[in-house]
């Protein structure tokens, strides 16, 4: 058992992330993690080094001290003897200044903070987009729409919509193929004028099968077979018509969604 | 102008975010970014070492590349004379390698992949549960929820919510006090019993008017005055019911969401 704090001035998100990837290099090792943000103040600091002392002695191991501070009156209290600690700030920023030959901001880190108001509405006006453009509850807004996500029921497609309106601002809209779609094997009417904006999700036979017994058991929506002819029939109608589409059995909301934005160039 | 290119052989969002954070602390440089994941054979790479080589003749100035990137035969690839390289995988792992006392995996990063099925579906379930439970639509699920957000109409409890079940796989309810609530002056009965999973979200006078104008104009609705009145009646109700609540006016929907989940101690 291997202690680990991520530590921050701001939210901790990054901090935590790049923390969170580094450890699954090692994973043999169990990690008791502690999230800490907003430390930025010497008193603020100061209480979380009787936290990491008292685990320290718990375990009679060294912990982990991952932080992003950028104040290093704050930062230099977590260099100690009894833990490891890696600064993401103080790693980096040097070498930068040298190769930018600029001195650094020292401002505290503002990458998830609310820098740019327009950028805020914007993704206030996406989120609101998509969901009121869910599952093809209107058709009518497709113009203002960055991305069209079809598929069959349960493929995926509303994660992926509020991903991508929550996390970057995109206006994404999503449309399931119904059986009359399904069964007349064409691209719904009103699809075909944003044609360059639509994008499939498609799915193993198995794992939707799986996604929807779990909601509803027993049913002809679940049953394997209706999950094989509605698929087969949606991957027809994808490849006829040219949409792009990937497999998302294997993939997270994250990878999915980093595909549609890369295939799109939304970015 | 600066090239940036951020370059990963998975999904890149933790490199663009680390990447980003560091970039911050330079607001004076223009910097010209490029998101490059999934590179995780040596014949990508080389496509990307193109585009990277053009850019450096266009601008005639080294591009700055961030990579996670695990192969050391792809990762080296970018150890260019013409650009400034750095590597978090590389710069973090050999450390981290001797303190733990055990190699690296070497696997390729998953930190946004899918490592975990069950995880994978709780993460479905609160968007599902967060979809469902927006707006005060339904009062009948508050049992199931890790929390409910109360505050006035677009405080901004819908993408607090979104953003927690999105991200963090957290059931997160939202309930609009309306004006009946506002002029009784008292928490809405079905809330009581959940008393310990509610938190307040309040707001700037000013923002509200701004934010409710944008949606709809000479409203009574957006009405300085209304804005003004229901702040205060909110904030009191919250007030006298001992209900956590934070002040939303500067802060990103991140920062709101890290308050929350460190309030209610949710990680």
């Amino acid at each position: 058992m291997k202690c680990v704090f991520y530590i921050s001035d701001r939210t901790g998100i990054t901090t935590e992330s790049i923390g969170n990837a580094l450890l699954t290099q090692f994973p043999n090792i169990e990690f008791k993690k502690f999230f800490i943000p907003f430390i930025d103040s010497e008193s603020r600091a100061d209480n979380v080094l009787v936290k990491i002392y008292g685990k320290y002695l718990q375990y009679n191991d060294r912990p982990i001290i991952f932080t992003s501070i950028m104040n290093p009156d704050i930062r230099n209290k977590f260099q100690l003897d009894y833990a490891f600690h890696i600064d993401f700030f103080e790693a980096f920023i040097p070498m930068l200044e040298s190769e930018l030959k600029q001195s650094a901001s020292k401002a505290v880190g503002m990458s998830h903070g609310m820098t740019d108001e327009n950028k805020y509405y914007k993704r206030i006006d996406a989120i609101d987009f998509s969901l009121y453009n869910d599952d093809g509850a209107t058709v009518k807004n497709y113009e203002q729409a960055d991305v069209i996500l079809v598929g069959v029921s349960r493929v995926g497609k509303t994660p992926t919509c509020l991903y991508l309106a929550v996390n970057y601002g995109i206006k994404a809209a999503n449309f399931p193929f119904a059986e009359l779609d399904l069964v007349n094997d064409k691209l719904p009417k009103f699809l075909v004028p944003y044609h360059h904006k639509l994008f499939g999700l498609t799915i193993e036979v198995d794992r939707l099968h799986h996604i929807r017994t779990n909601r509803l058991p027993n049913s002809k929506y679940a049953d394997i077979n209706t999950c094989k002819i509605e698929i087969k029939a949606a991957e027809h109608i994808m490849t006829i018509n040219n949409i792009p589409f990937v497999n998302v059995s294997k993939k997270s909301i994250e990878e999915i969604s980093v595909a549609i934005m890369q295939q799109i160039k939304l970015k």
